[in-house]
């Protein structure tokens, strides 16, 4: 941990509001110091006291016998103001100011205060958590700069000195309900970070350094607002480099969502469906809600190497077995289709009415014959179709042998290596698996989602790995110019063609002579449009005119849209005559910035109610033939590619390779382009291709 | 409970095959009947001692005082069969038989051994419960006639006297689990039955009689097939009567888990969908998994009547207020909108940096000033927006007045009379809350999930309720004929027509001069079809000419299509000449009889794709013109039927209409239709109405 070491393992912490009452603001963390082991020195700042909890008081931060690496600003208003300049001067490290009241209340007054403390702390070379911070947590090292009621009731150092999960949110709440659910699950958790307002060290910064921390196995986030993605970007490669999985909770996915985020930490409203692509294409895995987000934390901490997704589920409850085949099947976990000696053996062990396919019934004939359980697992372990395994007891007790089953369990973990959970509705009984050190869920359900999340995100890490090795990194974003320009249609679809993406064969016309040329070249019924940079709707001014069948026709329909543009008052580009194109699906493909996340390509399908239906999805440049391919299969209309109701394939590779040069020009900055909106992309049979009828670029002025 | 009285009250018990040791099948239920305080007589039968766990034990059946209104079998096998047969010639009212090895593991040898013992019962007049069957347990009667694992850890009698929920099953497991995730929640159970094979008694039949207790006021289910849906008609019937609740699991969902359930009980495998339409019909509850069977028990037994779904969300944590917002917009709770006085009087309390608009955040001020919450609650519980509130507590403890929070949420609970959730993840917290009576959650989304599925259940009994007091009730099913006849498409149409469902304008031509004058009636471009009871493809034949222009073209065509039909060696019913049929929506109407559930009409999007997009909802008949509304409603293109992207309106009245014809064709015997598949209906906009372009109706033969 070079990176923000001060921040996370100080050498000397001075606590300015110190409080002798360990309930206070201002004495919680002189007393979490205290309780959790801190090595380096103390320095409570309080002018009122000679001692503070036991520690020597001084009257001020001159007073001290050397300047602390970190200080904990723990007074309100202004005077955390003053109190921030007071530790720039005396060369702090880093200030963690803990006082409300600043950019979260007051987007313009609030925000300068902010500034105005960054501005004399960057002077000094100090950094700042905060301000509304709850504060910093590292148990690895004890170093609790944090007011968090949650560690009030936690164990003293010993039991969190063994965590490897790191837990970083700009709300303080939120960093520790996850850590309050560890523990009620007996995981120890080694960072607990709240970084409020993020007015300098931002929850991405602190992120990135604690992924350094070796310790840490699994890190957990949770973001109210994306407002910077590069500290994001950053913590994916460090991550993804070491393999430690990343799941984030990212709030303000609705609109009344996005609302509350505003007035909670003046959040900047995030596009959610590329904030899905950005995590997504960075192998990190988005926790739906609270649940989600710690749901699976016990299966990232087994070390286990999972090879695939095919279930075997093994009960004493047939029930349990009909559940479960539905839950896996529903996350989409295949139950794994076992080898006939596999069954040939269990046949030989289960009673006759037990069920020796997967879902294996052990029946209640387990209540007679205990030792059936540790029987059949070896045998089940053998078996290559098995990628993970999931042991339902719904009920047990009496007349059972659990720490058997536990013992077994752990036995057969230990011998295949594989993912194994158990679903046990009973403490008593989850709590003799638990023992063993077997992740135990309540229901079957749970521990399938659990499972299921552990080996996705393991799938999706592996892709954002491989993509990272195949291609360049993304490049510094380019940010919008606020002025943009619409090309004309004749124009969009030269640069588009420029760059090797099929389009409409067509002909700009400039006379009617040339249109009525066109016709003749064309040779066949035509569409007529009227071209002009200045209106976008063309079809409402009677501009488009589709099946003109002679070429009279097209010249007198020049002349027509020549005059409705004249009358409309915008300039004339031309006529443009293009053939009908044919095809058999109407596609879409568009391209825009985001703010934050920079280029994003939209797929999917087309026509005039692609809003309505919204069968799209979106790609983050740089994106490669195999993620368009992946992305198409996630549309609703995927089954008619590949030819549905005995239909023939779709040209599908024409249509990937036009969207990855889409995806290429929104890359090149010198090509300059802002946004494009591709519909219909007409695309035909396999060897037929596709081609884009409709087009509208817009371009930095 | 007049029925079944014998089989939830028994005034005795004999216990065949009882056993001393309270963990062996036969001794268990000996064990509860005394643990649970059952007042009845108690019989246990072992021939080699002389006494079982204290009672008096007998030889035999023969050797009792008195006939025992109840026989528990808890021998194996044959064995259980001869019990049976004593019990029913002994004059045994209900025997409960335990033994497994019959019709769940043998379709045809283990189905014959149950017919055998029903065949017994029925000729004495006695009724049986299961074979394979875990047992019954009424806790209000302590008639505990089960071998469940699960009620060895569970308290006596007292605790359980009080509960208001009943749980049945046929699965012994899946009757137990739900009960011990309720008592973890510290909510008695005072039913829980397993009903194994469903010999005689059914799951259903007992339902019937178990929702006749009127201390019962919420029932659980988890069925894995529905054979017969007669049972549940009534229960429904009774429950809506009463107000009684019902959730029920039907597990089964996927092919992985109907397989599974075949396995498991040799279940019939239902059409999922039906069984949605079903349970929404009749006001059931259909529970995902087993943590939405249990979920929201709590808010069910508060006797709360919620008016609507506006939720109030306050926490003293912004993000709980973002998680919470997001939540409830996602399951379709819209946050309340407080009004301007409620606001000005929320800003009057508290602090500035506070969030005094829906959702509330309190922020950290609750810890310098736990008054606060007990301050601003009156003032919400006056708004008349708020439906429902939830509090959110993520973390509280030393510092916090927690228990000042619960009397004021109990206070405030009491004050409104609406329903009030709490979300708080620390033990501590959530017990304090829960010592008052308030229903506390782990995290905002439980909290949401649970009032959301109470709120939304209460609109589906609502609905239900309605339907039937408006309709009546459905008829005995009409068992489709084996035998079917594809009726040929004139006849289709003459059908579809009489019945009030307009189909497009048509004739049907014997000869070449009729199609030749039925192009000049028609006046314009028509389409021309073949006509013929064999052939269900017309299209593949060539049998089906659009765009057909010209009265000599139609006579050609006649022509041509009376060949192909003789060359195929089918019979030639005419060719049917047809108008061109505008509209804007290619729709669908489609109807079959389910073997279980009778007439179901599916409707939805059409076209050639119908299969693959499956944008359809099921509605089982008798349904009115609101519930076709609420069909479409759910559909993926029910934006269009507004008019999206400008355009006007559709005429959905007219497709609904439509629709109610169809619904009541299928309902009407006389009419013998077997299936319908109506497939385009071209929909217009406003008062252009829908017509039947396409129809194959199959009829009884």
């Amino acid at each position: 941990m070079s990176r923000l070491r001060a921040a996370l393992d100080p050498k000397s912490i001075a606590i300015i509001g110190a409080s002798d009452n360990p309930n206070k603001v201002g004495g919680r963390p002189v007393h979490f110091l205290g309780k959790f082991g801190f090595k380096g020195k103390i320095y409570p700042i309080n002018p009122t006291r000679p001692e503070i909890q036991g520690h020597k008081s001084y009257a001020s931060l001159q007073d001290l016998p050397e300047a602390p690496e970190m200080v904990i600003v723990a007074v309100a208003g202004d005077n955390a103001i003053a109190a921030v300049e007071d530790c720039a001067a005396a060369g702090v490290k880093v200030a963690v100011v803990m006082a409300s009241g600043f950019g979260e209340v007051d987007q313009i007054a609030g925000k300068a205060k902010e500034r105005r403390m960054v501005e004399a702390a960057r002077k000094a070379g100090m950094r700042i958590v905060g301000p509304n911070s709850q504060g910093l947590a590292n148990f690895g090292t004890g170093a609790i700069a944090s007011f968090s009621t949650m560690f009030v009731e936690m164990e003293p150092a010993a039991a969190n000195a063994k965590g490897h999960v790191a837990m970083l949110s700009q709300s303080g709440a939120l960093s520790t309900v996850p850590v309050g659910f560890l523990r009620q699950r007996g995981i120890a958790v080694r960072h607990t970070h709240a970084t409020g307002n993020d007015s300098d060290i931002t929850v991405g910064e602190l992120a990135c350094a604690v992924a350094e921390d070796p310790e840490v196995k699994l890190m957990l986030l949770y973001l109210e607002s994306i407002p910077d993605k590069a500290y994001l970007e950053e913590l994916a490669a460090i991550a993804l480099d070491r393999d430690l999985p990343i799941i984030a909770l990212k709030s303000g996915r609705t609109e009344a969502g996005k609302a509350a985020a505003q007035s909670h930490t003046g959040a900047l409203a995030n596009e959610d469906r590329v904030v899905d692509a950005f995590f997504e294409h960075h192998g990190i895995w988005r926790a739906p809600d609270m649940r989600g987000l710690v749901e699976a934390t016990e299966l990232y901490l087994k070390g286990w190497k999972p090879q695939g997704r095919r279930l075997v589920a093994i009960s004493n409850s047939g029930a349990v077995c009909v559940l479960t085949a539905d839950a896996a099947t529903q996350v989409g976990m295949p139950m794994a289709k076992l080898a006939s000696e596999t069954d040939a053996k269990l046949k030989s062990i289960l009673p006759g009415f037990a069920t020796t396919t997967n879902p294996i019934d052990l029946t209640a004939a387990l209540l007679s014959n205990s030792a059936l359980f540790g029987d059949i697992l070896p045998v089940i372990a053998k078996d290559p179709a098995a990628d993970a395994f999931l042991i339902g007891v719904p009920v047990a007790g009496p007349g059972y042998d659990v720490p058997a089953f536990s013992r077994d369990t752990a036995a057969f973990a230990e011998q295949t290596g594989k993912p194994v959970v158990v679903a046990a509705t009973q403490p008593s009984v989850a709590q003799v698996f638990a023992a063993n050190g077997t992740s135990v869920f309540p229901t079957e359900v749970e521990a399938v989602s659990a499972l299921h999340q552990f080996l996705a995100h393991h799938e999706l890490m592996f892709r954002a790995r491989s993509r990272r090795a195949t291609r360049p990194p993304s490049e510094a974003l380019i940010t919008p110019r606020a002025e943009t320009l619409m090309l004309n249609e004749a124009d969009s679809l030269a640069l588009l063609s420029s760059r090797g993406v099929p389009v409409v064969p067509h002909r700009l016309c400039l006379s009617r002579s040339e249109a009525v040329a066109a016709f003749t070249l064309i040779d066949g019924p035509v569409v007529v449009k009227g071209c002009s940079a200045d209106i976008a709707h063309k079809s409402e001014l009677g501009l488009v005119r589709l099946g003109v069948t002679s070429a009279d026709a097209t010249g007198a329909i020049y002349t027509e849209m020549e005059q409705i543009i004249a009358k409309a008052g915008a300039r004339f580009d031309g006529v443009i005559v293009a053939a009908m194109a044919g095809g058999r699906r109407e596609m879409m493909i568009g391209a825009h910035r985001d703010p934050v996340f920079g280029p994003v390509v939209v797929i999917g399908d087309g026509g005039k109610y692609v809003e309505v239906f919204r069968d799209t999805k979106l790609l983050l440049p740089p994106f490669a033939a195999a993620d368009v391919h992946d992305a198409l299969k996630g549309l609703r209309i995927a089954p008619l590619f590949a030819g549905a109701h005995g239909e023939p394939p779709m040209d599908v590779d024409a249509f990937v390779e036009a969207v990855v040069r889409v995806g290429e020009i929104m890359r090149d900055e010198s090509a300059g382009v802002v946004s494009i909106d591709l519909n219909p992309v007409m695309l035909g049979s396999a060897g037929e291709g596709c081609v884009v009828v409709d087009a509208v670029v817009f371009h930095g002025a």
